[in-house]
């Protein structure tokens, strides 16, 4: 796919998840054809942008008619990568980590959780969902030997920095950054800051400018 | 503030509490004066933009020296509307439910859960982190009733959308989606999609043009 080297803008990618639970919906409903008005419409976007979002994943529409919601669904799940199962560990076991764990949906979105690390002894040795935790000591040796790509970060915002230098000493890839914190890393290591803060700066300021 | 009722880019909102935890850090370091090329280089930003971003939140900058971070932080906050607390309901009391009521710093960001609804008779009653559970049909009329403004939905995305029909029937004002689901609401609802599944496109996208 020409498209597959392409850096995509962050928006875009924020959109492209949002495109598909609405995608998924009506193709349950029977639904085979969609156009990027319909699309736009309902999830109260600009048509133009939907188009530019779409295009990225190298999609072709056809004029009128548009897009086949089943082709739409599995390219952009192509291009967002989610059809590849990638092995992650998890660090945290608190109650955000526990909640990740328990979440039993990640394999659709091509995240698959191998193990869990914690430093409470009551905790290691243990499987939570099914996921064994591990003791903190054995991350960076554990990253290296299994090649793992990718990192989450569920530890305390004081613990984050600490957790991805080791993460980083086991030659991780990407970290899903959980912990109210913002993390120092070399250029080459992908972040990305899932924190609630973020989504609740978005949800307080816009509810202010509407109240106000 | 001018700026108090401007809308504001949602690229923007994302990057503020990225800079508000590096400005807490340096703070509690000692330093009290900043510069948006400080604050670009320890963040691997553009300087422009995060002179812009700042710029949206009404501060003056001091040519050379740059800003107060004391002042810088408490403007960010009020420009986020963290120094008011604002009720909110929580719906759904699953893992991911549990562990935004057992995380006690929501109230540093303005939100103050002040209770949480479920339908299982297991949860109904009790009290989980000090939030009492109720049960879902008493959701609407207490929304009306109490005033409140922020809904969290946390519930699996097949219950979301009845759910948020009740939350909108009570005069719910923004709603913080947790589910994965595509929320059909009035245009003037605010609705700020939290869940995994946007973050984590980012994050996957990512990668893949990374290891590629």
């Amino acid at each position: 796919m020409i498209n597959e080297l392409k850096s995509v803008p962050e928006p875009t990618l924020r959109r492209l998840p949002v495109y598909l639970h609405y995608l998924k919906d009506i193709y349950k409903a029977g639904k085979s054809e969609v156009s990027t008005t319909n699309i736009a419409g309902e999830l109260k976007l600009d048509p133009t942008q939907v188009r530019k979002d779409l295009a990225y994943t190298g999609i072709a529409g056809k004029p009128k008619v548009g897009y086949d919601v089943e082709v739409l669904i599995s390219t952009i799940e192509d291009f967002l990568n989610w059809n590849n199962l990638t092995d992650a560990f998890l660090v945290g076991v608190g109650n955000l980590g526990m909640a990740i764990l328990g979440y039993n949906g990640f394999k659709k979105y091509g995240l698959n959780i191998i193990a869990a690390f914690d430093n409470d002894p009551a905790k290691i040795g243990r499987e939570i969902h099914n996921v064994p935790v591990l003791p903190i000591e054995k991350l960076s040796d554990l990253i290296k030997r299994m090649h793992i790509h990718i990192g989450i970060l569920t530890v305390p915002a004081t613990e984050a920095q600490k957790i991805t230098a080791l993460m980083i000493q086991g030659g991780i890839e990407a970290i899903w950054n959980f912990a109210p914190a913002s993390l120092k890393v070399p250029e080459e290591i992908v972040v990305e800051n899932a924190g609630f803060t973020t989504s609740l700066a978005v949800l307080t300021r816009k509810l202010a400018e509407k109240l106000k």
